[in-house]
């Protein structure tokens, strides 16, 4: 389908895109998660597309929650399945959390197909029953027990504000991947991390594997969630300060 | 399709993305242009989702452009007819503009899909032969030779960066309507308007409205394109400075 030269100067980003788009065809990602990634692209624009100082702290921050947490979680989208299935792999060796599949438009098909995405990927996704953990109206409130519904750690990369409050609103400590710092996704989460998440996620997993290669006893650290928000805003108040020289 | 409960505080927004989507089962929306609404949408979010003075005093700079032409045409694609399709044919009456369409991801089929919304709106849309008149490769150079091709005013809302500059470099006065005030879109226009569409149209229309009623001789005014990235950046600023109140 594609007719966009190589030549052109948004060239990769245009491809990602018709790979997103792609997507839809099988039904990974909906229609609606399209719309979302153009958001994510545009906060990416104000920040350089690349990772800042503070998100790196936030990465790591992330990896010594993680590795603290009783039971930790990945809660997987279409969108991230898509975009990331293999860092999603990456991270899970390296955290030792639990995947669980979580869609926004929730059908059993959805359910199937990005679990597929995630498998073929390596990796290892918990299945079963689910049931209305979550304190939301139709399929957006369910999970499973065992899974999202009992973690103390959950990380939700590119997730709905009203899903990110619900689950912050039910005791657990909620990391976010998000590239807006001002909706509330970011704004609710415990630990906010606005980065792309093919950047952020590698760079979780890697400060995973060196927090356990040195040995060091893991506990749960403070986190200054506004702090990492303060610093995103700036970092774009920067950049729109010198898009026009 | 849609589960989305009117009590999501982001429900209007989340139905017009439903829309849109739906727009692309008939193929009058690309896959990409969801992505491309998305951009929109937020940086949308960074200007408060409403008008500036600005953007305003843009908009009525656009009105004086389009009555001084010889010959006004406004360049229409897909999103820009499923989101706006009324308010473009309220600006061609105002304004007395040519209408022609032009896809980024041009098809014959798309293009008589996307006149066919137009039309229904009540936009009278010229059509004919195309050739080459935009220095561009593949389906993206091609216009009317008796339209775009011999236009001194070109309005383009929703274009690509690439397109607009060829516009640009062919010597025509380009407006554009983008949320991006730092894309090559909007830093290579003749007039950028910093603003919504729907929103944006109407108020160019109403002020070709008042302008024909004042009995006015308008000639062709100056522009200081720059002046209006630097107010629409400055309230970026001013908003991100704001958002964690």
């Amino acid at each position: 389908m594609s007719d966009i030269p190589s030549s052109h100067p948004r060239y990769r980003s245009l491809i990602t895109r018709e790979q997103l788009a792609a997507h839809t065809k099988t039904g990974v990602v909906s229609l609606e998660g399209l719309t979302s990634h153009g958001r994510g692209e545009a906060f990416d624009y104000l920040l350089g597309e690349k990772t800042s100082a503070s998100a790196l702290e936030a990465e790591k921050l992330a990896a010594r929650v993680l590795l603290a947490a009783k039971h930790p979680v990945l809660s997987i989208n279409g969108n991230t399945a898509a975009l990331a299935a293999q860092e999603i792999a990456q991270l899970q060796k390296a955290s030792g959390a639990e995947v669980e599949v979580n869609l926004f438009h929730r059908t059993e098909e959805r359910i199937a197909l990005v679990t597929n995405v995630l498998e073929e990927a390596g990796c290892i996704v918990s299945k079963g029953a689910v049931g209305r953990c979550v304190p939301l109206p139709h399929g957006r409130g369910l999970c499973r027990p065992e899974g999202i519904g009992s973690a103390d750690v959950v990380l939700v990369p590119l997730e709905d504000g009203d899903r990110c409050e619900a689950l912050v609103s039910m005791g657990k400590l909620v990391i976010t991947v998000d590239l807006n710092p001002i909706d509330r996704t970011s704004k609710t989460a415990s630990l906010p991390i606005v980065d792309e998440v093919t950047r952020a996620l590698p760079n979780i997993a890697q400060e995973c594997d060196r927090l356990k290669a040195s040995g060091e006893t893991i506990s749960m650290p403070e986190i200054d969630a506004r702090y990492f928000l303060r610093q995103a805003i700036k970092d774009m108040q920067e950049h729109l300060s010198h898009a026009l020289d």
